[in-house]
């Protein structure tokens, strides 16, 4: 029997988004529709009782949407933070507290289907090129911005990994010397100027020394902040704002231009929950890579058209890149 | 005929390092002993010229050694721009004045000999790997710095070329936005901060600011000034040298620390002019560089032994990785 034959058997997958705070899981097509797809917060409190969850999660699928176990080909799960994919373990995750985990055996046990696993920007950036418009594209860097920073790099349509298994890690590279404390223990990363926290960070410091507005009246009147308020602020003419996505876009601008120059993927990828959160995000960032594009000779290809874009799988891509795993 | 018979009748090549001021050239053993080496002044006065010189040098070599053509097994370039070794093309070399040049074709009619051609920092990087202390090593980042400043990147024992052909021209990322203007066009390039032009403009100008020593004293005391004068004046107490040093480490450490975050290369191996003019340089370097990795645990392996490490072969990297391209 043809490989071909048992892909046209089973064409259905799980794919999983194993979140800190929420899990996320749908049947998923060959042609990358989803089906049936649930969410629930995740259940830290051990690993256990997470891999519990994830797998009552997807039994409940398969159950709603009348489906047999049998007629699935796998599962695939994205999961944050370090993982061996060919062990299936998850060795380190700050945000599910996981050390060490055998996720694929565990989930494999519960299921009883077969599981294979990834880190979720890698998985991401197998899903776009699997569903997304990146289809077919052999080397791609995909670079999340959410709450962490990182890039899942592709070369010859295959994760590119690198000796300590950090390849992509540019969320720790310090880009600012003067910048702010990291979670890492460095000073000035790029997720420390960029992630979802520290835009807002940034903005309420500025907030607070500029004279006209006080953070707390800032904050009375608009409520809680995230990065979409910060940059509508900005759209909307406050100053503070304005400065904090200046300088957001650079940092982005410059790390993106040296990912360029040093990978020279065709194309980069950006997503996550910044990115997705409003479209003057990729706007901003857009105009000063074209500022940098027209400067140099060397970075003059940074701007043709589809060369960096969103992903337009949008939070699906979590999902569906959990489904790409599946061989 | 097995391809080891052919090696073993011919172990000799001719390794050619065309530079813009000067061309150097020797017969290269399977070991990476050289053998006749000799340098003269690159004729630049036309495309023409050029490869007659490179020619003429090759032939005297052969020459004086007592040589024929038949013992050599072929030529190889390395050349610094734009190179295209498929077709021989020296696409665009600054230095050399060249536009589509058929160095390949040229250089075989001329010698009649086989020719491979490379751009110059690619070709030294395979010198590393095949003749250096980076033997057999599969993974690694070669980074020059001298006039110019880029990097070659190897990945499983071949070079990375990227969509572009322009991968690893980090010179030309932008690493401070507020830094002077490079000869790209962009501003704050990694280039025009730690090149070794850039080196003495950063300590002639602190040196002007400076009410202690005017620049005018400095020189006249001091003599020509270099990156290795700038250095030394660091280590004698000098401010405006050490100044200088510590912002060119600072710069050089975070691009380093960026291309480990986004490869993660075995090994980040540096050379170029200004790496060879003074030990100064790599200490002042992985001083920082420890801080880097005591900092955080995403960059702890940076100050590993052997991580980065300057080329053993010192300037003989450009004949020997020329030498290397030879099949």
């Amino acid at each position: 029997m043809h490989r071909s034959d048992i892909g046209s058997q089973k064409p259905i997958v799980v794919g999983v988004d194993v979140g800190g705070t929420k899990i996320a899981a749908a049947l998923v097509d060959e042609e990358g529709h989803l089906r049936g797809c649930q969410t629930r917060p995740t259940n830290i409190l051990s690993p256990e009782a997470t891999l519990d969850s994830i797998a009552e999660l997807i039994l409940e699928i398969l159950n709603k949407e009348n489906i047999k176990s049998a007629e699935i080909r796998g599962i695939g799960l994205g999961i944050p933070g370090l993982v061996d994919p060919h062990r299936g373990i998850g060795i380190a995750s700050v945000n599910l507290r996981w050390e060490n985990v055998f996720v694929k055996d565990e989930i494999q046990k519960r299921v009883g289907l077969p599981c294979v696993i990834e880190n979720d920007v890698k998985a991401a950036a197998l899903g776009e090129i699997r569903y997304g418009k990146s289809k077919g594209v052999e080397s791609l860097i995909y670079l999340n911005i959410g709450t962490g920073v990182a890039a899942a790099i592709v070369l010859n349509g295959k994760i590119h990994r690198g000796q300590h298994n950090i390849a992509g890690e540019i969320g720790h590279a310090v880009v600012d010397i003067h910048g702010p404390r990291c979670q890492c223990g460095g000073r000035g990363c790029l997720e420390a100027l960029i992630s979802g926290p520290a835009i807002v960070r940034k903005f309420q410091e500025k907030k607070n020394r500029s004279r006209k507005t006080s953070l707390a009246e800032f904050v009375a009147e608009n409520h809680l902040l995230s990065p979409k308020e910060v940059y509508e602020a900005a759209s909307a003419g406050d100053n503070a704002a304005r400065e904090t996505v200046d300088e957001v876009s650079r940092f982005l601008a410059n790390a993106i231009q040296f990912l360029a120059l040093a990978y020279d993927p065709q194309r980069i990828v950006l997503g996550g929950g910044v990115v997705y959160s409003t479209p003057l995000f990729f706007e901003n960032l857009m105009h000063v890579i074209k500022q940098l594009s027209e400067e140099s000779w060397v970075s003059r290809h940074l701007s043709e058209p589809d060369f960096i874009t969103v992903t337009q799988l949008g939070k699906d891509i979590g999902i569906l890149g959990a489904a790409a795993l599946v061989p």
